[in-house]
């Protein structure tokens, strides 16, 4: 008998809509234990947030998010906020005995992380961060075939996340569609935001990251303030790079941008070993691309692996060989997974405690851009 | 506000499922007058068909096709069942008034095809084909960029659906999983299953076919039958290629197989013009490739568009510039637009008459193919 | 010690050119008993033919190809000249016991064909046509993964030549460049120029072609001749594509055209075997995709060979893994393969008899056209 | 009339070959004043000499370089020797009067670089560093896509040069082949070897490079050195990158290295301007990415641009569209481009002056790497 796991929403904008659809979709897809139940939407903006509560079906809504946390009828509240709420909304969530879906990164730092990693280990509830990338299946296939020793020693490690939409000076800083470039809301730019996922798949397919030598720029200085409605200094990093070295002993190349011309969402990486190699492009998701030495010389090359099999991770709950998934089925697997968990009693990595690694060596990596220093992260 | 359209569901196959779901999602995403509603579900397998209803939420079951066409609570019939059924139900369903919509071929063939379209016809009911893929919105967006001219005359239209899943003998004829490769059930082999998606999408962004030279091939000649439990003489074509004349006096060359080793759903389409051409590819289906002779000459090359952008064809009613969509959008795009057209009163196009032009030239195809010749197809 | 090989040079175009390279270049990075001489150029335009001459470091000249042919010390006559005068010259050639490297295609029909291999088997005189891109190293590799047996029975081969250079109705015909479009000095359009270089691969990797059915289109129907100066219908085929089957039970896909906007040269082949699947593509020649099902079905998908390593054939005697080779280059494997071929007796594949079944397949493709009907090729 | 430009070559390895096989085609495909003829040949090795000269038709040998430097019928020098000889060799070459054509990089460091360009400015001898990258065609086409300003303001540049040939603990270093991996020859691995072609691409390409953090690893510690026959240190860095500013204000991101499996000599760049970026990859050389912000936003894409047009650069000397050439072709251009230097008494670019602003990055990598701090280059 499937049971309920009524959630609370907390912001609507464009991680609301895609948890959402996730939630509503999981059951259709995925046989699970629990069936999430869309009980409470909650934000300020009233007329807004009734919008989006009819559009996706809540049975409710909240516009003071403590009214939400109080609720007796809420299982697990999803945070999809600003970073800078993250972690007062997270520790309240934890002491109401809440589990909690956060987005990422954690936090705005890694002291706030801390915080809220110690209330939920010590309320014991379940949690989990967004890092949705680990769940598109060429990159769960990447983990299995990393796992399985296929590469052998691990020499490189690379990944960027390139984006262009800010090359404008006219993007405007804070407010519902753009708080992701003031640093009062977001903490950081391109770090928190687009290295993050990079760092999380990283230190999930090739373990931790000791120490880091980074860059940062912000190439457009002021922007109008969307809230103050003046131009105000800008805050955040446009663009950030780093150097690493893994504690496997593997190097690391990290990039992230907001100004790369031509690029809407080229989230890349790859892995070299001794005997085999992984790429993988977010803009052709479907796609691994693997390379092994041992195959036979004359007929050795990069593979392009459709990842569309049935005994492809989570390929064979959806359609046949060859039909492609997208973007949001990410969503939809994490909370397949966590709702597998949560009956189980068990983690769902990434779980708080995995995502404050993430932001340790984000945290090292501003520090390192600002100091032009190496710094240790203090990630495991 | 929203009104209901009540959905009546024959089968619960992979089609049944790719259906129901884009029911489902289409108001998450999508503004339309009418909402469906999953209000019956009907086989003859009471026991598949329960766990198929309770699985998508159908409020109620079927066992006798003839009983649910008789509600009066339905408003909308989906006829998704294999293609020797179609023309029965899709008379019973007009003649009961129900709106239709049916999975694609049409018909076994042109005749039933034709009784199909007069039936509709004189019962006035809305009706449309589920030819899906002309609504990926990068085939919509090709659909966009020929009519708006950029092309010029025409010379040159290719297109082929390949995959690999029959090679092995030991893949059964008829039953649930393996109809299509049963002739009495399907009619054709991938004539009517793969080129006759190839030929509806020709048709839409090319114009008729006038005439056409046909081969097609049996590799396997016996197989297993599902039913029967013998071996059997197997009646479809397990390959077939053609060539033909457009209408616009341009060149036409389709194939399509179920053995070419390495493509599980090669389905691609190439147009050239005068002016500029255009390639794509189901398996990298969010990219169109465009070549403009307009270009500078020194920067002149084939542009891989990657159709994520707000301004394109349905993909601003889902996530951000780079993020995937994958093969269900498309038929919740035919959803969306069907929901709209029925508001509106007007036609959604392939309606039967469309689909039944597709059929002729799949009929052209096949006895091209028998007598070895050229044969006029009647298409417009 | 090296023996000399004295070339005589009927032709000074484009292929004049590329042969002429080819001899210059082989002694440098191929050890061959015979090293070619370039003893004679000629050429009815003395001028250009000095030109071109002195630009190459040919010793001697004539103006008269009957004196060239009758020179003592000439060994080998390349003749490389328009389609009309290959039969008259290969035939005096093989009377005076020269060696014949004929460009291709071998002759205007099967009948001159016939002739041509007549009076070289007759005479005993070494013979080769230039169809030089068996020797593309992939396509090379190709033929030795296919003679390995890697890909089991062959279903399908597919290949196409799609060119863009006389979509404007400004291109003259006859004359030094664009004798191709002049019926009289071609005897086809695409058929015999790009058409032939398809099936002579064709037969080489898949065995012969049995039976044809074609169409031809005439795309502009008058061009300025280059010659006469006045607009006179045009005579040859600007696109041609064919259905066949191949002696083997595989079937065949072949098209060409100068009318594809956006393709410079793409000659692309595709073959696809119960085991395994190849493709190849002339704008990346280095590369050849490889699609092997026995690989592990996780990671398995199609790999894109770069054939540049040592063990790749003619790659070890030119440079390093990753090192790109061009077009060129598979007249200089041609030239070191008749020269082993020479010094041996044997013979150097492509022979005149090998071309003249490319002819017979090229001429069934014609009268198909014409006929609107199935043709027998008569090819083996 | 055609004017003897007499070659002496000292070295007769990998690149004693590539620079012959241009000095002996560029008069077949390029009109210059100047004709390279191929006078000496020189090389301690007697018998390799031998075989070297007579393969490739040098006049003459010579196994002391410095009677070589002596010889009055020597108007060119090219030192094609490992990294420790360029030194004393080239200035000898100034000193003597001759022009010089240098392997890369220029010496085995900074120090070493500012004499020799003292020396040939002194001499006011013609000079040149073999940096051929910098004239493959879509490079070249690169350059001229900048300078016409298309990219506007330069936000990011990224280069990587990837190999994977020294992963096995078994091959040896110094000694003919692997001098690459002797410290005492080469002065550094990756470095001096892989990254100075990509530095000198870029400082050509966006301008000076400040100030760089680099690391460097050294995966296998010992090797059996292949003159003392025993196992020894390695010295050289297997991989290097760094992140750097350039005068222009981009940021910059370079990685090298012989461990990234499956990448044969992966040479990739990227420049993201403001309004249009481009990139290339030496493994498919023939063709550059370029994306322009300019075009209609609906079918806005990556053009793959096919350099093989007759108005790029370099290619109209050569074949027709679409047919493509390789890496030995680099040189000839390189060639042909220093003889029309030489009749102008104009500088080839990179002069020893040029090359010297990409050695002083290199060592300013190396001085970061190893103190772990952001260096200056003292680059212009």
């Amino acid at each position: 008998m499937t049971k309920e796991l009524r959630i609370g929403m907390i912001g609507y904008g464009f991680m609301g809509r895609a948890h959402t659809n996730a939630y509503k979709r999981v059951g259709d897809f995925f046989d699970t234990q629990y069936q999430p139940v869309l009980k409470a939407a909650c934000a300020r903006n009233e007329e807004e947030l009734k919008k989006f509560a009819d559009n996706w079906g809540y049975e409710s809504t909240e516009t003071d998010w403590r009214k939400l946390v109080e609720r007796d009828d809420i299982d697990a509240v999803d945070i999809c906020v600003p970073n800078n709420l993250h972690k007062e909304m997270a520790i309240a969530c934890a002491e109401a005995g809440k589990a909690i879906l956060c987005e990422k990164p954690i936090a705005m730092n890694t002291a706030e992380g801390e915080e809220m990693c110690a209330a939920v280990e010590k309320a014991g509830v379940p949690n989990t961060v967004w890092y949705n990338y680990r769940r598109i299946p060429a990159v769960t296939l990447a983990k299995q075939i990393i796992d399985s020793g296929k590469l052998g020693r691990i020499f490189h490690y690379r990944a960027n996340f390139l984006q262009d939409w800010t090359i404008s000076e006219d993007v405007p800083q804070g407010g519902a569609g753009t708080w992701r470039l003031d640093v009062k809301a977001a903490g950081s730019g391109v770090t928190g935001d687009l290295l993050a996922h990079c760092i999380d798949t990283a230190l999930w397919l090739n373990g931790g990251i000791s120490d880091v030598t980074a860059m940062t720029e912000t190439f457009v200085k002021e922007r109008l303030h969307a809230e103050s409605g003046k131009k105000e200094e800008v805050g955040i990093d446009d663009a950030c790079a780093f150097l690493c070295h893994f504690g496997n002993g593997s190097l690391g190349l990290f990039e992230s941008t907001r100004y790369a011309r031509g690029h809407k969402a080229l989230y890349t990486l790859e892995i070299n070993g001794e005997h085999a190699s992984i790429r993988w492009d977010l803009h052709d998701l479907n796609r691994l691309e693997y390379f092994d030495h041992g195959d036979e010389g004359k007929v050795r090359g990069w593979r392009s692996i459709h990842v569309t099999d049935g005994d492809q991770p989570y390929v064979g709950n959806w359609w046949v060989p060859g039909l492609c998934l997208g973007y949001e089925h990410s969503f939809v697997h994490h909370v397949a997974d966590f709702l597998n968990a949560y009956a189980k009693g068990e983690p769902c990595p990434p779980t708080f405690r995995d995502a404050l690694e993430t932001q340790k060596v984000c945290d090292a990596v501003l520090t390192s851009a600002k100091e032009k220093s190496w710094e240790q992260t203090g990630c495991a």
